[in-house]
């Protein structure tokens, strides 16, 4: 059996709240790592003037979380990426309370190395 | 039919060159997003003094490269989400010439806000 290396969770939200506030998930992706238990390494964010959507990063020793936000498509897609005992669905369900999308979907990928 | 918002290529490398060095894996984010017609924001790379793995982001205009190593398993694991334009196939082909994994493979996965 090959070894998973890490879990990664693929998470879209359509109807969230705070999808254009930027402290607020500065906020998030550091919490949600937390929560995880995981570590942060750094946290990135850029706010686009244009649409006020949102990119943002929490680089972790165990992987990372990506968020992007779209709010003309009223969408939020995250990637929660981790390796070791840190658990992605526990960073996920803290995202949900705090979002609270109108709807929310997930994919678990197990990340391996190619055989 | 609900829109694609995002073309999010999951790719894993074994047997791969360069995977534990950080300057190397600096220059491959930011070239493979510019070859894919994406727009570089801020890159971030951590070595890991432990093992030697590398974790590291290229925030985009366009959504997202992130890689991370894990040498004692010989396994590079690569996200490469984009929006608009910029093709993460053509990445992925910039970071295979680069890396020259023994083995590649890779899943794309739509992104699409939850109906």
């Amino acid at each position: 059996m090959p070894t998973v290396i890490g879990k990664h969770l693929i998470a879209d939200f359509c109807g969230a709240a705070r999808q254009t506030d930027l402290k607020s998930i500065e906020f998030a992706l550091r919490a949600a790592a937390e929560h995880a238990g995981a570590t942060v390494l750094r946290v990135v964010a850029h706010e686009f003037s244009e649409n006020n959507g949102i990119t943002g990063v929490a680089v972790l020793a165990e992987s990372h979380i990506s968020v992007h936000s779209w709010p003309e498509h009223d969408y939020i897609a995250f990637d929660i990426f981790m390796c070791g005992k840190a658990d992605p669905h526990l960073a996920l369900q803290w995202l949900e309370d705090f979002f609270k999308p109108a709807k929310s979907t997930n994919q678990l990928i197990e990340r391996i190395a190619p055989a």
